[in-house]
């Protein structure tokens, strides 16, 4: 059994991580921490593990933590991560970041959206933890970046037609939608029940730091620089994302070409699903679950063609993937823990 | 008091417009007709109407109805209110046909995105009831096409852009999300609530028939053919449309300027409010009002102006305008029944 | 126009407060405190005020603003409205307190339940503000103690049985549901969108605070010491109050006798709305207005009387309640600026 | 390898069968039946399950199925089951109905609450299907008459006080609330989001079809007849019953004291949790589960015990109970495709 930490384990991608991982075939969980709520069962703060565990959140060095574990979820804000991935690095245990510490290959283009990087020692082994586009580099990888939920959705959704170059690189529209869990488990009152029921709004119009990232992968299926409109809205729901992305077509194609490209180009994918003409996927035919589900159609009047994907922000487009990566970081079958349905209705 | 009536009351929107006008002060709601539910008290299908009127549904021909009002809202699916009209119109009544029926001046498109047209004759007098657009027309008209509830949305959002041709009328994308009110009452197994609770889709992706309405309405404020890419989404919950839409700019403005623009072009309008720099509305913000919010960014990295306008459908886009609407028809003041506040949170 | 003043009115009770009085025909806001916003507009914190009023949040001292007002509504914490209320009255104004501090007259029970009181020279004066219970008092009152949210329900729907003393007043249980709003607008987990959205809870089984204040008042309806069960839930949606209600009968009555009698109590009150037989109210049909409505079935099966009654909690629990109080101390309509009609859907 | 079949899969239930099944390890699902649906691949109508099976529903008769499988679930409505029962039990087909049709011994107390019954010669020796009460019988059993989702809440929470005889049998009364999922995906109006969300409501108040299953088994229980107080109303969620039970103590007992008798009862129960000492369970934590959670006080000052219980109707109220008591039936582990974790949030 592999032994496995989840370090910043309170929030919610840190119980999607410990949810998935109690019923994983080939893993033990050795700990969890969280400083906030050292001491205290799992089953305290999320009822729901009742029973299921009888792990403590504990506060503990990443010493303390890496001696103890062969692999790492880093579940922990950025800055945070970059502080103490080394440590677990050093002592020879695999990290699997989920923050946005080691995504961006430039560090220049991390220090313009975030803050200072300190750790670019590391920078350049990180692996981009897209698992379907990186799936070589991610088996022999220590340090994987897991990607940020709203790029997850975004790079699946355009990756066989930049690959192709059948769209031009510049007309790239994103318009994203998730649920609140991407926004944590903290309390603010952006976040609170009445301020998100039977409300939506976008936020960060122009400014969300997943831009760069999504460019940055973008431009490498590409094979050049790609600048892309980028507009997340938040759903009044709990799990999910749904990212509508246009771009104008620059070969002359039908829906049923690029459905086959997709088709084609997803073909051995487990966890990616395309969808028949006509057909367009909802947040709700994937939560609980680490499908990605494509729909799209080429709109003859406007020359564009239109992706629709969707994903469980908790679990592709977070925890689920980790996991994905983890097992192929220590050499386990790829969807070992991931094989749940979605939960409908 | 003008006597006024509601042709097709029972579903959502009949309901609204008959909330509005029980508390409005020119007027007085004469009869309530409905097939389906004649005969029964208002309040037995909508308890909210407990104490407040003593309104029947009733089933009675167009001819009766006009016997008993000066002005009829026409709360009737398309194909149905153009066969009703002009029973109304020969006999003096003042029509606000909240229906798609006489919105696209070009009988040929309607043909092509609805069904034959059956009342081609009063096309031509018919005013499309954006009530900041063509107020004056409004005044003027026995005919009113009340504007669906996207177009209203977009439109709003983008007339001073294309009134002063700072954007590329080849660029327009309006990525827009509606609550589920939109779709009526009909008991429809899309419309359940456990298939759109926690759910959200695209859906008639290039194919909706509010495109050649926005189109139309577009192209007359460019002056110019106008092809959009249109993508209307589900929203979980009740009431509100939000549209995000994006354009390229042909002009070097800034948001400033944008927003100056704006303000100026809505300056003396009651029910349009737009937003300060930075700021992006919220359908929550005008739940239960006749306002229509807008906010906007320009890019400068994309070269894109991003705008967001949301409107309470059933009110601004559907039963509020037409009230608005007829309000100028019958020469009662435009805010009159129109004032409340939204409701929040 | 009377001059009235919000001490605490960037909270959801607050806010509510101040919609219905910029609607209000009778009176003109003069102030709005705060002091975590002092000094921002009140449409910063509340788009939906946008170009309703020009009002900032401030930060002031009850000496300040009672000398700018005839009337204050203190939309306080608990323990903090009795520091500063006597301040308002000793100045002559007249104050509708919405905490809890003056709403149990025995202070030994205060104390039980909350905390030491500090102001027990206004308690005797203080008149309960359930308005259809104590109309002529509240006339009559400078200071007036609005009612809770779970008693303003629980009571309007018991108050005609107890008055008869039809039911055993020992086996009274009120199993109460509420909205979020309830909570305010601090931001913590409990009231995090995650966290109740999809979800239902009891909480502070056999402790919630608002038990006195039910037994007190049910006490004096029933002409006798009354103990009650009282168990509030959390609804995953943001207003509305429903108790549900069974006691035992202590005579051979039918639901026919019953509602007559709640017709008959009820005849003259324009918020309590008593449905049909067989008819049960949805928290829907009161949302966005000032109405408490009623149903009731008598079990003969069981020899109990089941009580449903619902309110908006921020309206009739709360704001719409404390206006309704104003209005009569102040010599208005009593429904002046509280005849909105309910939002449905 | 089981083989089964779902008879009448097209519904909620159906699915849920189905998404469990797919992931059970002892079971092959070799027929899905709906009449209305016959013909298109499940994934159609249920995209979450596109790429997890090529099962098309199919219309097929009892006979026919029953010639392709060892058990059969029957999830259809009251009066269809019984109507079908018998063609498969007759061809040696293991049987769990979902329905009503054999839940109550008492054919006369069956045809009052319901119809007419038609398959009379099997209610004797159909089993109850509460699998915690009657899992003797279940494992021996041809014919499971799997429990309603209420009574399975009820039943449960209140199972350990009846044995002992603590309560006052006449004194129980069950305030229960349930999701929307469990009216099923009929497109009624009453089902509507726009109808539920934001919505809360009581529904046939003391007249509910599960009054008679709950007081057939708390009679049982208790050894005498109980008639209870059972109240059901409508959550604006999917997933999720809540029971809040009152009855009257007939012992000096604290919460402790009733706690280690649940902890005692429930002891080798995999799907039952007991809370600790002032803890209560929220629907959120056992959803997409098969547990049920208990929560409990003892209310010194009434002389009550109030007890509250919450499942996922679907699962551990419909369609997981079903396949823990097919496994006891088929001689598999109980507990067999139901260990998934509840998801959240």
């Amino acid at each position: 059994m592999i032994k496995a930490a989840i370090y910043g384990a309170s929030g919610y991608t840190g119980q999607e991580l410990l949810r998935i991982l109690l019923r994983h075939g080939g893993v033990e969980v050795t700990a969890a921490t969280s400083r906030r709520y050292a001491g205290r069962p799992v089953a305290d703060l999320y009822p729901a593990f009742t029973g299921q565990t009888d792990l403590l959140f504990e506060e503990a060095s990443p010493d303390q933590i890496a001696a103890r574990c062969d692999v790492v979820f880093l579940a922990l804000p950025h800055e945070v991560s970059m502080a103490v991935a080394g440590a677990f690095l050093e002592r020879g245990v695999k990290v699997v970041d989920l923050s946005a510490d080691f995504r961006l290959r430039d560090e220049t283009v991390y220090e313009r959206w975030y803050a200072p990087h300190t750790a670019r020692e590391y920078l350049q082994e990180a692996v981009y933890g897209l698992t379907e586009l990186y799936r070589d580099a991610v088996r022999k990888a220590r340090l994987v970046a897991n990607p940020g939920c709203y790029p997850t959705s975004v790079i699946l959704g355009l990756a066989p037609l930049l690959r192709m170059k059948w769209i031009d690189p510049d007309s790239i529209i994103a318009d994203s939608k998730s649920g609140v869990s991407g926004a944590g488990r903290e309390p603010v009152v952006n976040s609170l029940f009445c301020e998100v029921d039977e409300a939506f709004k976008a936020y960060k119009v122009g400014q969300h730091r997943h831009t760069p990232e999504i460019e940055q992968e973008l431009g490498a299926l590409a094979g050049t620089k790609v600048t892309v409109s980028f507009t997340p809205h938040l759903l009044p729901l709990s799990r999910g994302i749904l990212s509508t992305i246009y771009a104008t077509l620059r070969e002359e194609v039908t829906t049923a070409d690029a459905l086959a490209l997709y088709e084609s180009f997803y073909r051995n994918e487990t966890f990616i699903r395309v969808y028949k003409e006509g057909a367009f996927p909802n947040v709700s035919s994937v939560r609980g679950s680490n499908f990605c589900d494509i729909g799209l159609t080429v709109d003859g009047r406007t020359g564009r063609v239109i992706v629709v994907s969707v994903i469980d922000n908790l679990i592709k487009g977070a925890s689920g993937q980790a996991v994905q990566n983890m097992n192929l970081m220590c050499g386990l079958p790829e969807d070992e823990g991931l094989r749940m349905m979605p939960l409908y209705p």
